[in-house]
């Protein structure tokens, strides 16, 4: 298959542009007898919708969703799910203007180098648009694995720009316009985005996933093992420049006898792995940090060429979040939560094995 | 397909463990008329090879790789290359302490309450030694990418516990066990490494691979970008906790403006992305960090359990590398020349275009 | 990947059901820079189309099908393309009175089986209603082929119960609504049919395509050779129940100096092999014969079981065609392109050679 | 992957000449604790073996399986299996004439066309040899789908040029070299074989697979139907030219009141449509049949060219079978014994259920 589908026998495939007529998805693999609904999956898309706050892009989509296929009396059938999301607020003659000029940072350059065509408006397939769609098939992957088997994947900010933000509980984390478990952070993000707007800049985040009550048992070694199918999916995600599972890159200068998670009757005394042992979950909550660059559209002027390649400079007009890594959660969320479906039905064809005989 | 895949047009599959017979490997989609011997493999196995220098394990593979099939008179012919790597200097004895036990940071307990049986001699299947064959699966993408296209993937060792070691030049990368680039932390890396052997423990690393004349317009998205590939390759290697492409976890706190790479005729003026833009080769050196985990094997006593649950104490025996990160350079080259030639092959598929005239 | 996606690197993926909202596809890896509109689609739609003569069901769809994206200023970009067709002509209540029971012949005993749930209004998704998917992408596929290599995808109606239908000339098949090369049969078939109809009763047909100016070298052995690929497509088509490449099941008594294909200055002196040697196309014209069975739905009382296990007799109502095997000759040719279209990719991807030049 | 994967979730990989030092294979997916030994694999080895009868190639090859990873201690493990067969037999002088001419009816054109190189030894990758590799896979996935699932899959010859030898149980199919049921055709089959010997000339069949005590439900719609999953499977077998399931091409011709299978309270009254419905399995007996073209190398001289172009005549030496149909099956039952296995254990993936319950 080509680069639009993920997942073995769970798989989301998918299609549409920032300024397309729709975003469409179809997701395969669903058992039958689920019962699933519109609202089912616009409980997150609702979460990463713009519009969130006056800290995100003033594009205002309401990302109504659609089930179009594969749902009978409320129920999945077994057969594929199709969805789609259309575009309302599309602003196309704010993309005029960068026709034929490769905004920096951004993926103009390569989709005009490698296809010798591109849509310029919004960013084209390029625009985190499209993850509205990965957004609705998380959903119900959540959903799925929560009912099922108790699974919760939920996600905090835990770093913007300088400001660290250590992981407090889950008790404000949707309660704020910026993921943040530890309130009071809050102010001085609020400072930090309101100076960026004036400057006309933007900001990278760090944002950490978390999931709850996993199975031991999900991943298939050694290609397909779960840190490598998640690593996979977050890196998916635009902006993401880095995946870590659990103590990430601070193992590099770990000792073997600090690393280690030592057993017990009880199960396992520390967490430094994250979850994830020989690219099999070990029963522990399974930990994920992914950091996101700054948001690529701003108004501080830039040196660039145009496709013809002269050079020029340009400022990114059009409705951005200064921090894309924000809006980020629920769109790793969804795609942890994806992969997590996949492996869970692929450890049943292999393995076939009631998880709680483990 | 099952987990011991990996690729989509150009596909390694692998079989193998630590202490059976022989490790094997079928790579399918290779270009035919491309010249290939053993020789051109072995060249990487002998980088990665044990008993390298007296820092690695003491364990003696000749690692001597035979081509089964797929060759014809010293060319490919198109048809699936089969390569066989014998398993000689077997000690299983030395793990019947452990047949019942879960060794604390390694696979045993997952492998077991996965599939309910595991091959406990070395590792079995989730020993590092299965990655040979990805390494010489490695060497005939890197010959390939190398002859064709000029593309050179190459690694060196950029942090080994607290020592940070920055690239200096590619010198003397090969000329030293640890693939270290300054040759003045030589003296430092040796202290560290027989300090640990004294205390029976082990410690992380962190390597940098960096790919040079890279094509633009490599990578597929949404999902198959081609930075979501190399995570996933990277990731899949032992030890590994983290990727990181360009600037990695830095640019949680960089703003859009610092992180930018403005164009000019020239080219990128700068390289924070890593080469990698929307998912797509940008044409740039393409830059991946990796930290390893320290060694899991190590013989300063840990708490853990039995298969039946009780609670006991193990010292790690056996011939193990003190720092799994040093020999995970070789390997890491050849996940990420396996992702770029499958990418390579894709793209010529779609766009069939000759990277000259983009 | 799940059931419901065809292909390797030109992938088709599919969802919707008889009687839902919608019918969608995504068509994925098509080339970029290619023109496209829905104009190029609809016309293969409106040869599948129902309502096409009074021999067909009279359930009046006009199939138009809406592109969402992938197009760009009319090219495509070499992204993934969205396609929809709505559901307009839906009498559900036809369908109450086997809403509990298995209609013999049908999927309704297999899915309820497999599923626990089925949504029966008009098959779901296992009426024929789907293939309207397959023949926008089929069409897409066509041009394509047709375009850049000259290839013709073109079928015929070769039987039709008892009528046998030699192939006579291209001429006359567009000109009637049984895709009969011969149109001294037309009047035979239509007093069969009317015959039918008065009997409440359907019949098999076999059809036969061919596909002229293959290039040589289409296929990938040993499991993905090009008739394996063509078998599947074909068979994966409602109804079909027999697939045969050129002299089919007439080779079983055929001696080997009678099959094979001798090879003079200009190519083949015959084409007993239906163009395919060793999984792999020879250039000569690829013949497909394929036998649908006679509709299911039919008026005459049949013997059968509801949900829970009682028996019943059933009269299937509904509107349907006497002949499933007329209307199967352009979901054939699509299902061809399809198979055609991603071998063409997947040969550039490892052969990278100008067909010319074989 | 590429071509040489067979399989979603059970993959089979597989590489190896003619003429080549080994054969090998690549088995993945199979469920952990299953007892497995090399004997298991080499019963249906030694059906396929050459050298059964006067009526098949001299060639003697001993077929010696050997298992060389995913066993321990006589169980599967749950990783990947890895198996090798060594040619020993080998005559490639035999092969010396024919360097640059391209044999009639084989795939010497194809292969030199398509790739630009071929292994002329014995046909290279082109030869049937390859298929004991999938001999040894499905003997595997046979005993699997035996002993869990109590499936048998068994095949006789239905045809042999002139001769019909329809079916009359299976106690003399194992005892005669042809797979016939009726041992009242043997004699006529002896006299034709040694009649075509005389000739230089070799002959078509067709042969019969019954697959008995399928569960219900295996199958996944809409293009990984079983029907087209085994249409596949069979025509990827070298010689095949034809498949059909259940009445297969006299469909054609009937009504619908003739060929569906009615169902009362004890099941189906018969079984025209094979045991597959909707492309899902009902049940039911899965019944197939294929034809096979006659052996390509016949003494009889042909009209060819060589690699130049040039006009000439061949005579094919070398060791063959005067008919590839009778060693066909056990290669037709290994190939659908395996998709089997990939549909079981794809269902319990997607469906859960024992089947029992269905």
């Amino acid at each position: 298959m080509s680069g639009n589908t993920i997942g073995k026998i769970f798989c989301v495939t998918t299609c549409g542009e920032s300024h397309g007529k729709s975003l469409m998805g179809i997701i395969d693999g669903v058992p039958p007898g689920f019962p699933l609904s519109e609202k089912d999956l616009q409980i997150d898309l609702n979460r990463r919708k713009p519009g969130f706050s006056k800290y995100t892009t003033k594009r205002r989509e309401n990302d109504h969703v659609q089930i179009l296929s594969g749902i009978f009396q409320g129920k999945t059938t077994g057969t594929s799910i199709g969805i789609v999301i259309k575009n309302n607020d599309v602003r196309s003659q704010d993309y005029e203007n960068i026709k034929h000029i490769f905004r920096p940072n951004h993926a103009d350059f390569t989709y005009q180098k490698k296809y010798g065509i591109r849509d310029y408006r919004g960013g084209g397939r390029a625009s985190a648009r499209e993850t509205a769609i990965r957004v609705a098939a998380g959903a119900l992957a959540k959903k799925y694995l929560f009912l099922n088997y108790g699974i919760l994947i939920r996600g905090y900010l835990s770093q913007i720009g300088p400001i660290k933000c250590p992981f407090i509980s889950w008790n404000h984390v949707q309660k704020n316009p910026f993921f943040c478990s530890d309130i009071t952070k809050i102010s001085q993000i609020c400072s930090l985005l309101d100076n960026l707007k004036k400057e006309g800049d933007s900001i990278g985040a760090k944002i950490t996933i978390i999931c709850e009550n996993i199975p031991v048992g999900l991943g298939e070694p050694i290609f397909d093992r779960l840190d490598a199918d998640i690593s996979h999916a977050i890196m998916s995600i635009n902006a993401t420049k880095s995946v870590e599972i659990g103590d990430g890159i601070l193992v590099a200068s770990q000792k073997g006898s600090e690393h280690r998670d030592e057993i017990n009757k009880q199960g396992f005394l520390t967490n430094h792995s994250g979850g994830i042992l020989g690219g099999i979950s070990n029963g522990n909550s399974i930990i994920i940090h992914t950091a996101l660059k700054p948001t690529s559209s701003i108004s501080i002027p830039g040196n660039t060429i145009n496709d013809i390649g002269e050079e020029t400079t340009i400022i990114t007009k059009g409705r951005h979040d200064p921090c894309v890594g924000i809006r980020a959660i629920p769109i790793a969320e969804s795609m942890i939560a994806i992969v997590l479906m996949d492996h869970l039905l692929r450890d049943r064809a292999q393995c076939n094995t009631s998880f709680k005989n483990r």
